[in-house]
C-alpha cells in the first residue's frame, strides 16, 4: 500500500476508454477533432476564452509557460520549496534559456505579497542584477496549502505592479479547488494569473497535462516552444481526449475529492501529529523512527520526509479500506 | 482515405492492450517493471549492451541524442532535407544550446562518405568557423531509400576519422530494415552509430520512442536531459509497455512489412512515374496537377510535394483494399 | 606589407590619444562622462534620436543587435558568405539561444529582396519550420559591395511586410558610404534598418564598436544582455572615448576615404582582373598561383581566397608607397 | 576622493605605455607576438605549464572558467554573496547554457568544506535534482577576506572527492597574496584549482583579464566559447601587451600592495569599527548614517553597504594624502 506520491496511481478507467476511442486516424499532431475541442472547452470552465495546450508532463507546463513569461535574462520569483526549483533538473533554466529562480521563503511552501515584495526589493534596478520578471506559486503548495482567491488575487496586483508574469503551477489544482471552494476562474485570471499549468496526471489522467493561458496572444510562441521541445506529439488526440475526458462531468472534481477525502480520513486520525493544516492530498506527520517503521512493518510505504516527519500522498482511487486502515494504524501509534 | 503520413495511423491494438495492462500502481517515473526492462530488451535486439530510454517523440529522441554528441558550439552534419533540419522548429539548436546544422546535399536525401568529407574539408580548423562534431542520417531518409549496412559502415568510418558522433534518425527504422534485410546490430552500432532514435509511432505505436545508446556511457547525462526536457513522464511504464509490445514477437517488423507492402502495391501501379526506387513506406510520384486532382475526387488525400510530384505515405494498417484502389487509380491516370 | 585585414591595422594616433585622456578616475562601467556623451553623438550624426552602446567587438554587436530582434525559436535570414554565418563561431546562436540563420545566395555578397523573400516563402506558416523573425545584411559586403540607401530601403519595406527586424553589419560602413555618398541616416533608419553594427576597430579604432539602436527602446534590454555577455567593461570611457574621437571631424569617413583610395589604386592597377567592383576597400583579383607567388617574393602578403582569385584589403594607414608598389607589380604581372 | 571600488580607478602608466608600444600592425585576434608569449610568462609565474586566455572582463573570465567546468544542467557551488550571483547579470546561466548556483552561507563570503559538503550532500542523486558539478571561491572574497593555501586546498579536496570542477574568482588576487605570502601556485592548482580568473582591471590594468587554465587540455574549448561570445578582439595584442605589462617586474603585486597598504591606513583609524578583518583592499566599517554624512560632507564617497555599514575600497593609486585625510577623518568620528 504506497503513499509516496499521487504521481503513481493508475489512470482512471474513462480516460483510458477515451485513448480507445480516439485510436483511430486523424489529422496529427494538434490538427485532430479531440485537439479543436480543447480551448472551447477549457474555455467554458474557465468562463472566459483560453487557449490551452497539451503537454506530456507538468516539468513541461511550468517551463513552457515561464519561458513565455520570463526572458532568458530575468528572474522568476519562487518559494524555495517549489517543485520547479527542486525537482524539475533544472527545466526553467533550460527552457527560459537561463532564467534565474529567485527564491522566497515562508512556511507550508506559500508565496506571499510581503515575501515577493522584499525579495524584488533587494534587487538594484540596474544590469548587474537579475531582474524579476515572473511570479510562479503551487496550488495547492508542496506542503498541500491551498490558496484562496484573494490570497491569489493580492499576489496578482503585486505582480501587476512590479511588471512580473504571474504563474500557477496547479499540480494538485483540483485538490485545492475541493478545498477552497473556489471557481476556476476565481483563482486564476480574475486573481490576476497569466498562465496555469493544469494538472491532471496526478488526479487520474494518464500522460496529458494542459497548459492553460489566459493571456491568450502567448499561444502562438508557446506552440512554437512546445514543438521545438519535443512534446508535439504525432497523435496528440490521445492527449486531448484524455483531458476532454477528465472535464467531462467534471471527473477532475470528483478525483480530487475522493483523494482529498482519503487524506482527511488520514488526518483526522491523529490531528495533533500534523505539520500543516490538510487542504489537499498530502498528509505531513510528526512520526518518530520506531513509529515510522512500525507503519511500514504493517505494509505501508511512505517517503520520510524531514527528520521525525512523515509524508502521506493519498490517490483519487485509494479510497475505502486501505486508507482506513492507515489511519487506524497512525491512530494506533 | 488519407496517404499524408504514417504518423497519424491508429496504434496497434497490441500497443493499447499494453497500456492497459500496465495501468495499474507502481513507481513512478522510470522505475516501474516495464521500464526496468527496457535495457535488456533492447539489448537481446541489437545483440550487445545498450541503454534504451523512452521519450514522446521523434523530435525529443532525436534532440536528445544530438545534445549528447554534439556540444553547444559545434555543428552536426545532416542532409539539407532531413527533418532535423526543416521540421523540428529548431529543436536540435534549443536542446545542444546552439549547435549549428552543417547541411549537405544530394539525391533522395541520402548522405554520402563524400558528401560528409567535402563539408568538413571546407571548415578552416579555427575559433572563427563552427567545427562539425556529429553526423546525423535519417533511416530510412526522407524520400525513403534505405541505408544499406556498408553505406552506414563507410559513414561510421569517416565519422570516427573526423571525431563526429554519429546519430541514426530510425524514423522509418522497421521499413528500411525489412527491405535490406540487415539485422538491427549491423546497420547501427556496428557500422559506427552511437545513438539510434527508434522510432515506433509511426510504425504502429501510439506515444513511445525509444532512444538507443550504443555508447551507454552516455546514458545518464541524457537521463538527466531527458527530465530537464520535461520528457520524464510520470507514469512511464505506460510508455515503456508500448516499446514492449511493438518488440513482442517482432511485431515491429511485422508492421514494417506491411507498410512497404502497401507502398509495394502502389508503386507497380505505375513505375515509370517514380521519383525515387520504393525502399520504405514512401512512394513519390510524378503526377500533374490535373492528375492529382483526378486522386483526390475519388477520396485520396496525400501531400503535394513539389511541383508535379506527390507523396503517398502507407502505413502499417493500410492494407488492402484502399490501397488496391488507389493503385488501380494510379494506374488508370 | 601585408594586405590581409584591415582588422589588424594600427588604429590611429587620436584614438590613442583618447585612451590616455579618458585614463582617470571616472564612474566605473557606462556611467562616465564619455560614455554619457554617446547617445547625443550618435543622434546627431544619424540625424534622429538614437541609442549607442561600446562594445569590444563586432561579433558582440551584431549578436547582441540579433539576440534583440530574433527570438530564440526564430530565422535570421542572412547571405551565406556572411560573416554571422562563416566567421563568428556560431555567436548569432549563443546569443539568441539557438535562432537559426536561413541562408541566402546572390553575387558579391548581397542580399535581394527577390532573395529574401524566396527564402521565407519557402517556409509554411506552421510550428514545424523555423520562421523568419530577422533579416541580416553586411554593408560593405563581405566582397567589398556597397548598398545604396534604395537597395536596403527596398530590404527595409519587405522586412516590415514579413516582420522580420533589420539589422545591418556595418563592417565597413565607413568605407560604403565614402563610395555611395549617401547620409549615415539615410543607409540606416530612414530605410528601415532598426540596429546598425557600426564598426570602427577596421577603420583606425583600438578595441571599441558602437551598436546603435534605431528602435531606442530596444536598449535597456540590449544593456542586460551586454552585461551577461561580459561586454559591460569596467573602464568602459576607454571605449567611450575612442568612438567619440572617431566621430571627431569626421575622423570616420577620413579614413574610410583613405583605404577605400589605396583599394582604387591597386584596382585600376589591374581593372580585368577584378573579380567584383570596388566600392569599399577590399580588392578581389583573379590572379594564377604563379602570379600569386611572384607577389608574395616581393614581400607582399593577403589571402588565397578562392582557386585563381586573392583578396587584398587596404587599411586607413596604407596610403603612399607600399600600395603603389603593389599596384605596380600587380599590372606588371 | 572616490572610495566606491577599485574597477573605476586609472590604469597604470606602464599599462598605458604597453598599450601605445603593442599599435602597429600584426596578426589580428590572437595570433601577434604579445599573445604569443602569455602561455610562456604566466606559466613561469605559476611554475608550471599553464593556458592563459585574454579576455575583456571578469565576468567574462569567470564565465568562460564556469562554462568549461560546470554542464548546462549542472550546478555550480558558491557563495550567496559571490559576485557571479549577484553582480553579473546571470552571466554564468548564460554562458553555461542554463547550470544553476547552488548557494552557501557563511561569514565574509567565505566558502568552506563544511558548508559546500553540507550543500551537495542535501541534493539526492537522481535525475530530478541539479546535481553539483563546479565549485567557484572569489579570492579575496567580497568582504576582503583572503584564502590561505591551506583553505583552498581543503576545499580542493573536496570538489575532487565530489567530482566539482574548481574555479577561483581571482577579482583581487593580487591583493590577497600580498596578504597571506602564498605563493600563486600553492593558492591554485597546488590547491586543487583548475582554472583561475586572474583579475588585472581592478589593480592598475585598462582592459585586459586573464584566463588561467590549469587543466590545459580545456583550452582549445574554451577559445572557441571566447570567439563565440564576442571577446576574440581584433588587436588582441593591445590585451596581451597589458597582461605582460602588468607581470613586468611583478608590478601586479606592486600595485596590490599599494592598496592593501591604503586599506591598512584606513583600518588602522578605526579597528574597534572593522566587521571584517582587512586582508585585502576593502574595508568595511560600523558607522552611523550620521557619520557616512560627515564623511560625505568632507568630500569622501563611498557605498553604504548595509545599515549601519559602509564599505571603502581603495585603488594601487590612492595612496598617501586622500588616504590619510580619510583615515583621519574616521579616526575623528
Amino acid at each position: 500500500m504506497r503513499f509516496f506520491s499521487d504521481n503513481a496511481a493508475a489512470a482512471h478507467p474513462k480516460v483510458i476508454e477515451a485513448i480507445e476511442r480516439s485510436n483511430r486516424l486523424d489529422t496529427a499532431y494538434d490538427g485532430d477533432e479531440w485537439t479543436r475541442r480543447l480551448d472551447a472547452s477549457f474555455s467554458e470552465l474557465f468562463e472566459r476564452k483560453v487557449r490551452a495546450l497539451w503537454v506530456t508532463s507538468g516539468t513541461a507546463a511550468n517551463s513552457l509557460a515561464l519561458a513565455a513569461l520570463c526572458p532568458s535574462y530575468g528572474a522568476i520569483v519562487c518559494h524555495k520549496d517549489a517543485h520547479i526549483e527542486n525537482d524539475e533538473a533544472g527545466a526553467p533554466a533550460f527552457f527560459t534559456g537561463g532564467a534565474k529562480l529567485m527564491l522566497v521563503d515562508g512556511p507550508g511552501a506559500k508565496v506571499t505579497p510581503q515575501t515577493v515584495a522584499a525579495a524584488c526589493d533587494r534587487i538594484r534596478p540596474d544590469v548587474h542584477q537579475v531582474q524579476p520578471k515572473a511570479l510562479s506559486i503551487t496550488n495547492a503548495t508542496e506542503y498541500g496549502l491551498a490558496y484562496r482567491a484573494a490570497e491569489v488575487g493580492a499576489l496578482g496586483e503585486l505582480a501587476k505592479s512590479h511588471g512580473l508574469g504571474f504563474h500557477m503551477d496547479g499540480a494538485r489544482f483540483a485538490n485545492a479547488l475541493v478545498t477552497t471552494g473556489d471557481s476556476p476562474a476565481d483563482v486564476t485570471w480574475r486573481a490576476g494569473v497569466d498562465a496555469l499549468s493544469f494538472v491532471f496526471v496526478k488526479n487520474g489522467g494518464l500522460s496529458a497535462e494542459a497548459l492553460i493561458l489566459f493571456r491568450t496572444e502567448l499561444a502562438d510562441e508557446v506552440a512554437v516552444r512546445r514543438k521545438r521541445a519535443g512534446q508535439l506529439l504525432c497523435k496528440g488526440r490521445m492527449l486531448a481526449a484524455q483531458l476532454l475526458a477528465m472535464l467531462d462531468n467534471n471527473l477532475w472534481l470528483e478525483n480530487g475529492r475522493a483523494a482529498n477525502a482519503a487524506a482527511q480520513t488520514l488526518a483526522q486520525a491523529a490531528p495533533r501529529r500534523l505539520v500543516y493544516p490538510v487542504e489537499a492530498n498530502e498528509v505531513f506527520l510528526r512520526v518518530s523512527p520506531e513509529e515510522a517503521a512500525r507503519l511500514r512493518s504493517l505494509g505501508f510505504d511512505f517517503y520520510d520526509w524531514a527528520p521525525g516527519e512523515i509524508r502521506l500522498v493519498t490517490s483519487w482511487d485509494q479510497g475505502g479500506e486501505p486508507v482506513e486502515r492507515l489511519a487506524a494504524a497512525i491512530a494506533a501509534l
